[in-house]
């Protein structure tokens, strides 16, 4: 059977008369979509929108849940009480599920957004309160986890399904962490570049250091950011590099099938 | 079989570090809450919260949808595209639907809240997109409305369960509207005064106006007001004399289901 | 001497990470800008930069105070209390202030935005709360009202300075309004019929509707909308148009100073 | 000449619907009041009521400038850009002195509520943001610090006016922190025990701590909190302890005057 793989982007940023990102382009690319749920970006509309799209172009959907904070866009680390950030969780899969009912479509994965992804990567607490927010609100969405995480062991110990994600457009250190954005060569901005290597990632089950360091790793889905000008090139190589390659791009749910 | 009858009250209208409202002492009195979703009051761990007390005291749980004004506590009135409002809502029931399954519940009826209640009774545009919102998220949900108003005509056309409500402690004019608020009477803060009307409402099925008009009225629900001051006591003494009367006092569905 | 005119423009509508119109290009335009201020667009750190920039261009700096409504970006009507409004107005003039003081600037005009600018063109209370504001805060800040509105007669009764402004943009009818904008024919898109009849408008001091009727108006700031696809090029043909007609274009202290 | 102090209390801390605290009790009681600057806590409205009662009671006015976060009522600790939390407090400096200006007063100090300043007393990038914002907006204020921290250095590097403070009802470590609220006997609630200790706090000009250590400490202002059961009791218990002890009561100003 032929390998799988699939690519997961955000989208639905937009606010009221603020726009952002390029979610028409992004959708053509990717297999999952990450929807903003509200709170730190998006709203009904554009939620509703996004579902719509998804649904139309056979993509799967997923929460994209952030901190109560429109101005800073999600990108604000916060500190709170981890049983309110729970509910405020739940609060935003409750809200998504409400939406998606319009493309008759169902939410099946869950992605903290922003701050709340770095914080719940290296929080114990913060990994967990979503992982319970995902319990309580439908125990059968993936938990979509930067592989080697906090979130990767919380969905683990409280029992929810878990889909591990790697970076398609990011450099890794040797200790398999994310080069900080703080380098300028963080990000992977060449697509000839990022296609050679996303197609070694995912044949060889294994993510390449910037020092050339093989850290054998396992993850379902690949992340794509829309919000860098190159990232249209760089995704769109990337998945046609893949599927050359031999490689089939699926939605989280078929990806999980497997 | 005995008449039945359902009380219902707005509930769970704090937000973050803010109280307000006498939620205890309402949920021994009412068989149906109308539950702030976020947008206007409440917030994820309110709501939660609210639930999860409501299923305890096999209380009914609604949706009670505002606008997005948390400053304006919903009560400003404002002009939207009605698409927009009815997504809003869709948001709203969505949000609650996620926090009820903290409660194993789930979520019986929708009411609009303050300022949006007040415009649908007379606004065909905004009636319908309270209808529409049911429709494409649950369109088992029943619309909670005032007897008489474009909100009922709205749930009829577009073919979403009706329950029908009518005021404990307003007086009604002649001509079946509320008695403004700017009158100085238009409150009934009497609990004597008002158990006795309200057991002569149940039992003839009809209500009697500021100038004893008599006009039959179908109901399921009868609204009861947490922030007056003689709110409880009110609501106590007509819950009292209803069941002194013979009235069973049910949850909502168990109302619609006779 | 020389015929003087200002021109007025929005500016600083951004938020968080949220970007829009075109401020750089507007800013070489006009000789005012409206600055949003926080509540329905804008923050401190968009109203901060205008300020520098606006003081580097010599334009003089205005408040566009609108409704607490980021999502609604101040174009949805809302119903409130008047003296509510006076203040929350009064808290936007104060909040402008503080930004410019980071340009070594003074704010010296006020212009409601969007929604608030509408309603108080027909609704008096409204307008007098801004001329209210206006006094409580800075009495020395004109209140721009469009010309003939009860936010002309609000400045006058109330004793705050006053500037008419007419729009460079839109057509008129015969009674002196603003075409409605669900007409397709409202908005002047093309920058030569714009600029012939702004230079009429100026020279001869009317108004001409869009059947013809001449208007004596009296005007001392001409809007100019950033939003159009058409504004830059519109905007630009008519200053030039202005200024080759021996107009000189002036900040708008410098047009009432004179 | 007679020794003098200062007391200080948080104050306008509602918004909207919602009200909180216990202003006019408060009022009665302290020289100088913080107030909340309608981002994390007040509105317009509830800033305005502030100023014309600290006006009438003689009291100075103070901003009390928070993260812009309603929900989290500013209690919420959130990492920023120095330079935008910079703005966010100068914007908060200048809405306030706006609503001041109803009262016919100024603002005369400032300190930062809640997390922001738990994080400037040790933070020395969020501690300078609040002395440049000072000084870009209006550098006769106060910068009302907690003694010993980086506030205090911010203050004095940056070259704004200082006043420190101390607590009323709050034990100290032998280190010179206050110790932390997860301790039980962190708060003094008892007015006896809490009116001798300011007595001696104020006349010796030290601070004992919790195990007795006299630390010399020199402090401008006494904050005593409004959100305990027991702080009106604690608070008037200390005022009057300190004026039978010769200590007069006087305003920011005047005390710093001396």
């Amino acid at each position: 059977m032929a390998k799988r793989m699939n690519i997961n982007a955000d989208m639905g940023e937009g606010y009221g008369h603020y726009d952002i990102g390029n979610d028409d382009a992004i959708l053509q690319i990717v297999k999952s979509v990450n929807v903003a749920c509200g709170l730190h970006a998006g709203d009904a509309t554009v939620m509703r929108d996004v579902c719509l799209k998804a649904k139309a172009n056979g993509v799967s959907i997923g929460a994209h849940p952030g901190f109560n904070d429109i101005w800073g866009f999600g990108r604000r680390q916060i500190r709170m009480n981890a049983d309110d950030l729970e509910y405020l969780v739940a609060y935003q899969l409750g809200a998504l599920a409400g939406m998606a009912a319009y493309a008759g479509a169902t939410v099946t994965h869950v992605k903290p957004h922003g701050a709340l992804n770095n914080m719940c990567a290296v929080d114990r607490d913060y990994a967990r309160a979503i992982a319970r927010a995902i319990k309580a609100v439908d125990p059968s969405l993936y938990y979509l986890a930067l592989s080697g995480t906090e979130m990767e062991k919380a969905a683990l110990d409280i029992g929810v399904p878990l889909s591990r994600e790697a970076f398609i457009d990011r450099l890794y250190e040797d200790d398999g962490n994310l080069r900080s954005r703080t380098n300028a060569d963080a990000m992977i901005r060449d697509p000839k570049v990022a296609s050679e290597r996303v197609v070694r990632m995912v044949l060889d089950e294994e993510i390449i250091s910037v020092n050339g360091k093989k850290m054998p790793t396992k993850f379902d889905s690949l992340c794509v950011h829309g919000d860098e000008p190159t990232a249209i090139a760089v995704a769109s190589a990337c998945c046609e590099a893949l599927q050359a390659a031999g490689v089939e791009l699926v939605t989280l749910p078929e990806m999980m099938a497997v």
